[in-house]
């Protein structure tokens, strides 16, 4: 069709990684590339009769529209659960719900972006916010991390130009490092945003995936000046296929965010949310996420025993005290886009990790999931990419 | 929270008129002002038929991730259905699966819209659609409408300035009026598109309504050149909380949606998509949509003759053959929103029109919905609105 799109248009051109990460999912091949989570671990009874009884009882409602806002006693869950877990005091009105975190992202990108703005992020940060950043014109910030989360004098020079519209971070088990960060850090980074009036995007998607050590406070309990919105989703927690996530703030930005709902999809599955609030009620989500957080523990740690043993020395990676990813760092010059398609021919695929840096990608660098491949998969690919990876290096 | 947003937000501000609204949901208020179907035709049984069966037996699938183009089998017979019914040649690939056709709407601004440019729409048009074009800063060239559709030569006019990014039309059952384009003026208008290369969205919610009168071919079967893309929505013919609609046109230009709704959401909710599905193949969605209409014939023969009835001869509305709304045309100079003021003391509600012109508003016209009320209470709003019109106009 020979028409004329708008100039954003330009900047979503498919990516080369989307392109060779099609091949990851042909049959047979060993994937540490997705986000997934373990599908063995889906609730599927207890979904069926959460379904079932929603339907039964509240079926003319559930099939209906909703308000734009969601489902109320959902947001009521989940505004108590921040209130236990985050020190927050919030109701429904802090809550707007959502197409999953992705659509959080999105929103961050039509509340807070007009062309040129600037969005101060991890390097690396999560690949599909960069994307959903871009739509909007946004340029990006890429603040140097170490394994406190960002480096703080390089976040202050950023602020300092006046020009970051708003800070993207996901401090604990981050995509894609893995690493969580201080305590220290979480409060200087609230302490700088309220400093230089810029909002943050606190994303948390696996922070209640932590296998050991205490649970740290959240950047947004330690916000003195309500500068923290918090993306949350049941995607990891419970089941990503349904798409339900939310994001916390500010009643009166919260707003703002519905008017872009309104506009954007109307409303979340009714469905889908009354469901889950169904399941939250009658079933113990915790209990869930045990089963869960013990059986990725697992896999995290069969993972990390396989690649100690076999990738050379000389090749690091992260030891993640919780959620899905370990990152992976290469002698410098080695590009892990080359050794992709080595691996490939083994049938075992990972994340390239240039993709997770807006601007000035480090490649190589990648990513690896290890929630997703039962434990013989993770046994045979891991160390079969350490062979790999010992030969590729040599040459 | 004090922040800085994006200059879209100051045109987002939340409307008087959704103000208004709001009172219309109080209990016992008759209301003809939403779009909302009946929910007593929802088909409840077969719905928790469908979607237990699908978790039973693809559980794991259905609550994962999944494509963002959508479920493949869905897709299929979208295309199927739409090469019955209009001709196209279309497969899965001319398909993507939306939150709704409301994500239409969206994805067209993001996929189109750059600040300035300008729509070409029916005046009045679809009040959610002028909201989620404003979001990406487009202007309106608002066509004047007579009975059978916009009226070409005003069209033309707008297309000749260069500035028409693409032209959006609810030929059929429109949204507010109710009123359906001739078949002569959906092939100019094909044929206008053509000759300016301009695209058109050709907005179908309602189509499969009809109650009366032999279906006209779609502005996509006329179309010559691919220019057309169609919305398409699950909400008026199965259940409208499941958020499942689609657009559908030309592969290349579907590809551009697909790299959007990626970084929008990702993709759809995987049970809904595969249950919808699931129902597609097990039961009868015509003879589904034939109880609809039945239902819906109904209450417009009804509401019609009420309406004939009890309201003043100067007052005019339409008699639309299928879909959910009549639109009606108060004297003017008499003002819709002050006349809602009065009947909302009386507890009945319906939607001023001035909001369905997105520059040009003509407030002595509102829009009146009939599906979504049983039979005793329109006959007794529609008579009492009658009444409260012609007092109402004395004055």
């Amino acid at each position: 069709m020979n028409v004329k799109l708008a100039k954003r248009m330009d900047r979503l051109k498919a990516s080369e990684i989307r392109e060779l990460l099609k091949l990851t999912e042909q049959p047979g091949v060993i994937s540490f590339a997705g986000g997934l989570p373990a599908p063995e671990v889906f609730p599927i009874e207890d979904v069926i009769e959460s379904t079932t009884r929603t339907l039964k009882e509240n079926g003319q409602k559930a099939l209906q529209y909703t308000t734009t806002e969601g489902y109320g006693p959902l947001r009521d869950w989940i505004a108590e659960r921040m209130n236990k877990q985050e020190g927050t005091n919030y109701d429904r009105d802090n809550i707007l719900i959502t197409h999953g975190s992705q659509q959080v992202l999105d929103f961050m990108g039509k509340v807070f972006i007009d062309e040129g703005d600037v969005v101060a992020c991890e390097a690396p940060t999560y690949l599909a916010a960069i994307n959903a950043f871009k739509a909007y014109g946004a340029q990006f910030a890429e603040i140097p991390t170490d394994d406190e989360g960002m480096i703080m004098e390089h976040l202050e020079k950023a602020l300092q130009t006046g020009k970051v519209k708003f800070i993207y971070v996901i401090p604990t088990f981050q995509n894609p490092t893995g690493r969580t960060w201080s305590v220290e850090r979480r409060k200087q980074l609230a302490a700088l945003a309220d400093k230089y009036g810029v909002a943050i995007l606190e994303d948390n998607p696996y922070g209640d995936l932590r296998f050991e050590g205490e649970n740290l406070p959240s950047v947004k309990s330690c916000d003195l000046s309500e500068k923290v919105l918090t993306g949350g989703t049941f995607s990891k927690i419970f089941c990503p296929g349904l798409r339900i996530g939310w994001i916390a703030g500010d009643k009166e930005l919260i707003r703002k965010f519905v008017l872009v709902k309104q506009g954007a999809d109307l409303q979340c599955n009714t469905l889908a949310q009354m469901s889950i609030y169904d399941y939250l009620k009658n079933f113990d989500i915790d209990k869930h996420i045990d089963k869960i957080k013990k059986l990725y523990k697992n896999r995290r740690d069969l993972a990390l025993k396989c690649m100690q043993e076999t990738f050379p020395k000389e090749v690091k990676f992260t030891h993640p005290n919780g959620g899905l990813f370990t990152w992976v760092e290469l002698p410098e010059g080695v590009s892990a886009r080359d050794l992709l398609v080595e691996t490939l021919k083994e049938k075992i695929a990972f994340v390239p990790g240039g993709s997770f840096f807006p601007e000035f990608p480090k490649e190589n660098t990648f990513r690896l999931n290890y929630s997703n491949m039962p434990e013989d998969k993770i046994e045979y690919g891991l160390r079969k990419l350490g062979e790999i990876i010992t030969n590729y290096i040599k040459k």
